[in-house]
């Protein structure tokens, strides 16, 4: 078939096997959507591989791949942060398309290499770097494109909802869940990236910059993972009608008058959110984006955020388009080179390069959340007296209260939840509370969100 | 600028107008994400309006609208079957791209409309028309390219799903609630386009065209409303762990070795779905489509199904890709002409024409669901397992059973839900059921589905 697209898969884990076999499950319906026949031509793989089609070349030096004549799209799945981009470099510079899952080289290093793939007329395409199956990038960047979007609050950290789901769910601690979701598979044998927030840092960072059209900054993201969420909390809440999530937020601010504090907030953190909201209900593994915008208002996006078919699914979506892209099937050969074809029509962070703005990403002191507190305070008179005013004082309103009958002897929890508060002023009205001498230990603070 | 791109809009009741005001409202965002100037040039109007820019031409003439040689792509947003017909033929006769929100037009004459708009390489696009601001088309079309979809579950018509949230949350019966559903607009006059599943008929033929690459058969659509749904069921299913919800299903059958019970069934009806499924707690006007795909899995999509802005946000999302696909920006005014783009790279039904597949659509009788049943029997020995055996002898599998206490002297309603069973099956039972000497009104039946 002349018009045969050809395809290069670098690396031949679990998700480059995942897309091997989309490919051989699925290529009737690829065919008959595209029009064209596709083929993987090329695969990078250390070692040689004897359940791979013979027809596919297997080669251990990835770079030579990369620039190969017998390639029209190569497919990122090694990972990593330096060969992989070496790899994307090369490949871009040879006129390549390219399709990659990396979210970490992406959030890191994207504003460069997506600067390189314009410069080279080509597109560097990332569905499967966030929320992996969930086909999020393509409904902000295309299917939003006429919103104005305010805000969006996301489960994109699949091992961290695991966790907090059976936590909530079965009554069990934190280290306990993790071990289960590392024997599982879930979570890594370092669960850094995942439970301390990083990996869903990185996803926030490729989400906000498509939100708002601004560069990509992942060092400026708030991050705060669920090491410290206790059972104890995810209990409390739920008594008062909340759940604990961990979330990324991405918020535009106006400011309220005060340019100061008008930019983007970017932040990953556990979050109160009330029981009944769909994203409350979204359990395990499972991913989901909730955006909010105008004129559209609130759209809710949920699926399996990990595994080979649910990535290899994104990935594939994302050949599929650069496939719509590269010409009809009425085009000769041709018109899969890059300077016979219009280009891929879609800005790689949504905005055309020149708008990027230069917003501010606000300090986590200017962020506005609300709040859980957790106080602990001798049984004696007047401590909530006390606290209250000390809340009120910082001009912080109160939601709700909730003192429980004391667990040590003469010590009570008090549970409070505040409006939303610029996160300064709490800081100080809790070191004004922790220095009361009725309270015992320090307070523990969780934000909450009512995602109106 | 001389990259403009021209619009025409053709009516300008809620949605002509909310697609104004969201240009108004956000030609910045446009801009930033286009790099192109996005105006409108015309608008079609029965009588002139004075609350309109007095750049845009106003014309009672929308025939003339959609050949102008102004205009570059045609919004039809009249509604109807026929003067929107002809509008939309003309403007693609006359080389122009249309955008419309008409459903109904759709499902009845989209094979010819869309065959018509091939043969004059311009796209009609129409994501306005399912499921409001959810994006569903895009996402079906683009984002599960990869996938073979199995089947999907929709809850399509908001004005049906506000009357089962109504009913259940606050145990309203079905005619108080369409009362207040027609004061506040969600409802039509003449409801019967929501309340029988003939606007949710329209909306899932169209889903099941994209889903599976086959022609429209709106004609074939089993359609079934909720006008016969009681509190009493709503009660019941409640009590199981089931929620009732009007649904559109389109599901692939491989006929399970029996060649002439493959096919798609597509089917829209009342459904007890898992209470805890997400789509069970999409509440209100909002609607949601879960699609079930290979190798993605289940992907859920939530949002406003209807109303300005939410249709305006996908009327534009559609108006962005013809724009991009329309030429980069540093095109010249001449890559606005049909001659001279590459044209729109999605096929209307998500698969090329020529692969359309002629899959047949099942039979009513063929079609596979569980079922709850609510039969009335006098309240004497063996009832019960007379009702069983009847079930038992057909290979129908009971999932539970319950017996409430009689409600009418000496009469019991017994409750049973049960395993899939081929609807032609479950007719016979039925009827030997209502045969029995004890039962003492029709068996109540509404189907049942895991989401599974």
């Amino acid at each position: 078939m002349s018009n045969s697209i050809k395809l290069a898969i670098l690396g031949l884990g679990t998700v480059g096997t995942g897309v091997i076999n989309l490919i051989n499950d699925n290529l009737d319906e690829l065919k008959r959507r595209s029009g064209r026949d596709i083929i993987i031509t090329e695969v990078g793989t250390r070692r040689q591989r004897d359940d791979i089609d013979s027809n596919i070349m297997q080669n251990s030096d990835l770079m030579a791949i990369a620039a190969s004549d017998n390639v029209d799209i190569v497919i990122e799945v090694i990972g990593g942060t330096t060969l992989a981009k070496d790899l994307i470099m090369h490949a871009i510079k040879n006129g390549k398309h390219v399709v990659t899952a990396n979210k970490a080289l992406l959030a890191e290093h994207g504003n460069e290499i997506f600067a390189f793939a314009e410069a080279h007329n080509v597109h560097v395409a990332y569905e499967a770097a966030v929320a992996g199956g969930i086909p999020i990038i393509k409904v902000m960047r295309e299917a939003l494109a006429a919103n104005k979007i305010d805000w969006l609050a996301g489960i994109i950290n699949g091992t961290g909802n695991f966790i907090m789901t059976e936590m909530r769910d079965k009554g069990r601690p934190f280290a306990d869940v993790l071990s289960e979701a590392q024997e599982l598979g879930y979570a890594e044998a370092d669960p850094t990236f995942d439970v301390e927030g990083i990996d869903a840092a990185h996803k926030l960072a490729l989400l906000a910059s498509i939100a708002f059209g601004i560069p990509l900054q992942f060092d400026k993201v708030y991050c705060e993972g669920i090491t410290g969420i206790t059972l104890q909390d995810v209990n409390y809440a739920e008594e008062l009608g909340y759940r604990i999530k961990h979330l990324g937020f991405a918020v535009r601010r106006d400011g309220q008058g005060n340019a100061d504090d008008a930019g983007v907030e970017l932040r990953v953190h556990p979050t109160l959110i009330p029981q009944d909201a769909l994203l409350a209900n979204v359990n395990g593994v499972k991913n989901a984006v909730l955006v909010n915008s105008h004129p559209l208002g609130q759209t809710l996006y949920c699926g399996d955020g990990a595994g080979a078919g649910a990535t290899a699914s994104a990935v594939m979506a994302d050949v599929m388009d650069l496939v719509r892209v590269l010409g009809s099937k009425d085009n000769d050969e041709q018109s899969n080179s890059v300077q016979n074809n219009h280009g891929h029509h879609v800005p790689h962070l949504a905005f055309i390069p020149e708008q990027l703005s230069d917003t501010p990403i606000l300090r986590a002191e200017q962020m506005i959340t609300g709040y859980y507190l957790r106080v602990h305070a001798y049984d004696s008179p007047g401590v909530l007296a006390d606290i209250t005013r000390i809340l009120s004082d910082a001009g912080i309103n109160i939601d709700a209260i909730l003192q429980k009958p004391a667990h040590k002897v003469g010590q009570v929890p008090v549970i409070i939840l505040t409006l939303p508060v610029v996160e300064s002023q709490m800081n100080l009205a809790i070191e004004k509370i922790e220095k009361l001498d009725t309270i015992t230990d320090k307070v523990v603070r969780i934000r909450l969100d009512e995602l109106a």
